[in-house]
């Protein structure tokens, strides 16, 4: 099997490349070639057997994705994307590669006349408030970012393109991914992350919303689960709705808190510093707290099943242990 | 008030025409100017003080909307589409025209910087099957067509370009116009029309699929009422989610022919030939039923209460009372 990974130099790109290169084989067959590409340059790490190149570029650029296509992968992860921050602040780009890079790769394939499977990460940043108190999977996705507007309508395509016969596509809606490893980034979402994986660094980390907060969370180990899942699974029982709303855990901050202190202690959520910031509690506000996710979960997409396994998940996968 | 409308020589946007000319204000305001854009030419009705221009050419061909922008109307109905069975038949078209028109004209509006209101016609093609026996106001759209895709697609831009401050938006999703005069057209939802247009002019239809389907039907002279409510609304009162789920009249075939009955008698109904069409039903039977559509109805769209009410409303307006 040859494998096309676009997005591949982020954070769940390179998680999976590493997932993939250890199992050898995807879906019941081995792997034989994995493409990574990304505006960074991917890294190519090595692996007997397998061939692991790299290609760098803009996915929107013309010919881009028709190169990439060109081999005929048969299994397609689409992970490119401005992140939600970067979409908001710079509206030409997050169109750019949001919206045009996906439907250039679809159109791509569409045109290259196969039918390989597509995996699609989209995100819960489609839904918009007010909410129920759980959102269930029949819920009317309206986003409140131009983010999360590129990803619905990449999904509209998706859908569309698979029902056409074109490729066969699988949509999956992730929550938020935490712990993110690595520096903090100036998403809005940020802090999700930083209040555990600083304090585990002995650093110190700022919350700048009340802790009755409720969010959904997955590890990054569940999302390249979610994306193996979804690779394998038979398309007849996904049925016409392509895009599936992603299990995970949903608490609240306070109970983020009292996890890290089970795992790690109160020397360590003692580095948790409050300061509130209203700007980013006004954003916060109108992500979705926690999902039903009863479809996913029937089709054997498994996220943690507590806040602390998913502490545990990053001491395990990012701090040795 | 300058007024823009494109898709102008199409069934609704000659009617909307003639209503504005008629009512010679909109939203509380004298309306000065109409200008009207179609890739087939639009008729120019004559009105004193009130100029009509008329515009011929493919929306979404480069510069188009641009032109159209240039004198900056304050009120957009941007009605312009290709209709679901062309979408489906012909698929670069459908997205050329229902989507790439779009994009477009709104970032035409964009970048003239200037906050118009723009109302878009969008379709319940938005939905697809399974369905509840009511589809409430939150039911999430899967369309089950490429017209129905790009339709969500659009109003997704609508309702983030009115959220970053481009334009107003405010978009209907308008249900099946009933009963459309003329010709008998390819659409598969033609039947529902022409069950009731043909035998009041004395000649037979062909009805296709059981009396037991149930659709959701609003008249022409509804769908004109759709548009001026929405030219008219305080946005605020909208909110966020700009896309509006229209009332309409939920029946059967079986109501529809009986409502015939008793308006216009046996005589006319005996006109009609049951020729079951597997094809056409199979298509019928994806399409969502009846609508809870409560937003609308508390935002103040009417439509009309009871199907024979339909069929007068097409016997005053298109056959002289
Ligand atoms: N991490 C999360 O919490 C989360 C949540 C929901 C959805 N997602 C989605 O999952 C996917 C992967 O997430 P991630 O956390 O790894 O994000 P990431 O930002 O770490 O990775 C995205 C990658 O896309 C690349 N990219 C950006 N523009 C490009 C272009 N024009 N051409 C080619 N590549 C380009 C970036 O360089 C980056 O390496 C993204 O599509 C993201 O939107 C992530
Ligand atoms: N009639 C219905 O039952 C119904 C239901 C739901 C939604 N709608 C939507 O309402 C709108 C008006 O409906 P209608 O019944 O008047 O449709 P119509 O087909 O009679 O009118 C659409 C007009 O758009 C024009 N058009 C097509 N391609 C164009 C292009 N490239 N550039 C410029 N103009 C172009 C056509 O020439 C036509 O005059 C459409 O957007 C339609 O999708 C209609």
């Amino acid at each position: 099997m040859r494998i096309l990974i676009t997005g591949a130099a982020g954070m769940v790109g390179r998680k999976l490349v590493a997932r993939l290169l250890q199992d050898r084989q995807l879906a019941g067959r081995t792997i034989a070639a994995i493409d990574l590409h990304d505006i960074v340059a991917p890294e190519t790490p090595q692996a007997d057997g397998i061939s692991v190149r790299a290609f760098t570029g803009d996915l929107a650029a013309a010919g881009a994705s028709e190169a990439l296509i060109a081999d005929r992968p048969d299994m397609i992860f689409h992970l490119a994307g401005v992140v939600s921050g970067e979409a908001e602040t710079n509206f030409d780009l997050g169109y750019r590669v949001n919206l045009d890079g996906s439907r250039t790769l679809f159109d791509a394939i569409r045109l290259a006349n196969y039918k390989p499977r597509v995996v699609f990460t989209s995100s819960i940043a489609v839904f918009g408030a007010p909410f129920p108190e759980v959102i269930p999977d029949e819920f009317h996705p309206t986003p409140m970012t131009s983010y999360g507007t590129q990803k619905l309508m990449a999904e509209a395509l998706l859908s569309d393109y698979t029902r056409r016969g074109f490729f066969d596509g699988v949509g999956i809606r992730l929550p938020t991914i935490c712990v993110r490893p690595g520096k903090p980034n100036k998403a809005a979402s940020g802090f999700f992350s930083s209040i555990i994986r600083e304090p585990l660094h002995g650093q110190e980390a700022v919350l700048p919303v009340p802790r009755s907060v409720v969010h959904t969370h997955a590890s990054p180990r569940s999302a390249v689960g979610f994306l193996i899942r979804a690779a394998g699974i038979d398309g007849a029982l996904v049925g016409p709705r392509r895009n599936l709303t992603m299990p995970g855990v949903g608490v609240t901050v306070g109970e983020q808190i009292e996890a890290l202190e089970r795992v790690a202690g109160s020397a360590v959520t003692k580095l948790i510093r409050e300061v509130p910031d209203a700007a980013t509690w006004a954003i916060v506000q109108n992500w979705p707290t926690r999902f039903e996710a009863r479809r996913a979960r029937e089709l054997g997409f498994t996220a943690e099943q507590s806040f602390d396994e998913i502490i545990r998940a990053h001491i395990e996968d990012e701090l040795g242990g």
